[in-house]
């Protein structure tokens, strides 16, 4: 396999994305090529001494760099050679198998429309992020996080259908639990939308829990959280900020009076622990899923690590060929709305 | 003042909710006159010794109940004789000046729009719930709550004057921040919904902030949270689920291993102040915004503290004619919404 990264996405481009590379090919077989501007990629390397198998490294040249303050689909429009539009494009052409990026989501999303185009019978393509559950071996996915800001029913329920594969080839979970997010657990509360989506979601195959509360989200009342973008980005940033307050006024709270430091020394070990329940930087990426390729998305602040995990978590992506099978799946998708 | 409370709402009625009047009644001068089943009520307060001032409490005896499992408008025509029904009637027939009840929100939200009615001029009312924020002295407000799933951009800027209003004049926050909920901080971001309703927004007179992203509110980003009911119930709810969840998991940790486990009876304390912080029995209640008349929701499963608490802190909602300000707003609302 030939893995496509962007080495100029993200905050801290080019420096810990090459880094995260060489980590990652120690560990895998897979060849990696990194696109940016060379010179500065090559000045990352230099500092890596060696250490990486020369081999299956490589190193694309790309002169322009699309930024977070630019405009999705005008940048994948007008910047023809950024990392991200060469990158994508050498998917499209079979140079590789899969591309990588910390960069602007937004125009990721545009150019896996625009350039490697959606499966047919898949309406939107979505982004599924990693969600968090605490005390479990595994997390969850949320679907969509952010690509779509408003549904309608038929997005849903092609949310749950490639959220359910992307679990199971993917993450490995069988037969995955989907839960629709919604503001009661019975089948006649909510929106307009997700009493529609309900309908669809439960004639799939999908292995469809209902409605779930947001309350029960953190729980892992479902393995995968199916909800509009605004919905999927609200419930992904509340957690991070709420999860962030929490332990920085529990750190406040335990360093305050001499018992209670004391007391807080001797957990820092657990302490320790629980934030790295929260660290994204362990669980690896967010594939766009419903476009003519494999893309993840890595979060915008990934460090070393955090690139080497997307690198070695994104492998059975390709590996499990779920492209092709969403697009098999497109068939009973047809069937379902069609009967509507 | 007479207030009128349900003595049959909630998981804990009519228990807690007798004992969380006596305890209030020892601390106001107003008078309250519970409504529900005149004997079950007698005998909770015979529990109570006699320690409460006769003259200031009454029953009014009602002899059904609106439960949970009612369908919310079917009920308040249906039911005329329940408890819920009867208070919302003596506030409507001034033998009272606020409803406080436990039960179904839907039913307390179609009671208000069919028994007091609308504010002229306000399309939308709306449930003003509390949200705590960690380390700071006041919480704020996030309108709506859970009332209307679907929303239009007036309904957002009633939301937000509304919610200013009762910022200011019951929980005493000069110049409340008005933020919008939305998927990006940059006035061009979010959906259709909220680009529109940040414009009618960003007129009116309130100290609007712009877009608040989920991650912001946690920390304060604003005082007053204006988003559609739907979002705004999962903010809710989430928030709950999540702090719930990272508590459990802290304590598990901290029970893990002798080591842990002492320096965990050492913090036990700073641990009950942190639960105290997400303790919504402290905060009071949800007015019901926009009807002609105060109406406020207790939590479900209110106790007898959260009774007295909810109680005390609807006084100034009474006392400062919030009904009669927002009332007096109408007049802006419709010179923002018409000029559009």
């Amino acid at each position: 396999m030939r893995i496509i990264i962007d080495g100029m996405g993200g905050d801290n481009a080019p420096g810990e994305i090459v880094k995260g590379v060489v980590e990652a090919l120690n560990i895998i077989n897979d060849e990696i090529v990194i696109v940016g501007n060379e010179s500065a990629i090559k000045a990352e390397l230099k500092k890596c001494r060696g250490k990486y198998p020369k081999d299956r490294l490589g190193i694309k040249h790309a002169s322009d760099v699309i930024t977070n303050d630019d405009a999705p689909v005008r940048a994948i429009r007008a910047k023809k050679d950024s990392s991200m539009v060469i990158g994508i494009t050498m998917v499209k052409n079979g140079e590789g198998d899969m591309f990588i990026s910390a960069g602007n989501s937004g125009a990721l999303m545009a150019g896996g429309l625009f350039i490697l185009g959606r499966i047919q019978g898949i309406d939107r393509p979505a982004i599924a992020s990693i969600y968090p559950i605490l005390g479990r071996s595994y997390p969850s996915i949320i679907v969509d996080a952010g690509a779509n800001a408003e549904c309608k029913p038929n997005n849903l329920l092609e949310f749950g259908v490639m959220g359910s594969i992307y679990m199971e080839k993917v993450m490995g979970i069988k037969n995955p639990r989907v839960g629709l997010v919604n503001i009661g657990a019975e089948e006649s509360k909510g929106s307009t939308l997700t009493k529609a989506a309900y309908d669809l979601i439960s004639k799939s195959r999908v292995n469809f829990v209902g409605n779930v509360e947001a309350r029960e989200v953190p729980a892992g009342a479902c393995d995968v959280i199916i909800c509009d973008g605004f919905v999927g980005n609200v419930i992904l940033k509340l957690t991070e900020g709420l999860a962030w307050n929490i332990l920085k006024l529990l750190k406040n709270k335990f360093t305050d009076g001499g018992v209670a430091k004391m007391g807080a020394l001797l957990l820092s070990g657990k302490m320790r622990e629980l934030k790295s329940e929260f660290d994204y930087s362990e669980y690896g990426g967010a594939p766009i899923l419903g476009v003519k390729g494999s893309i993840v998305k890595m979060h915008g602040s990934s460090n070393a690590n955090a690139v080497k995990n997307t690198i070695l978590k994104a492998i059975p992506y390709v590996n499990n060929n779920v492209v092709q099978i969403i697009q098999n799946s497109v068939e009973e998708l047809e069937e379902i709305t069609i009967s509507e």
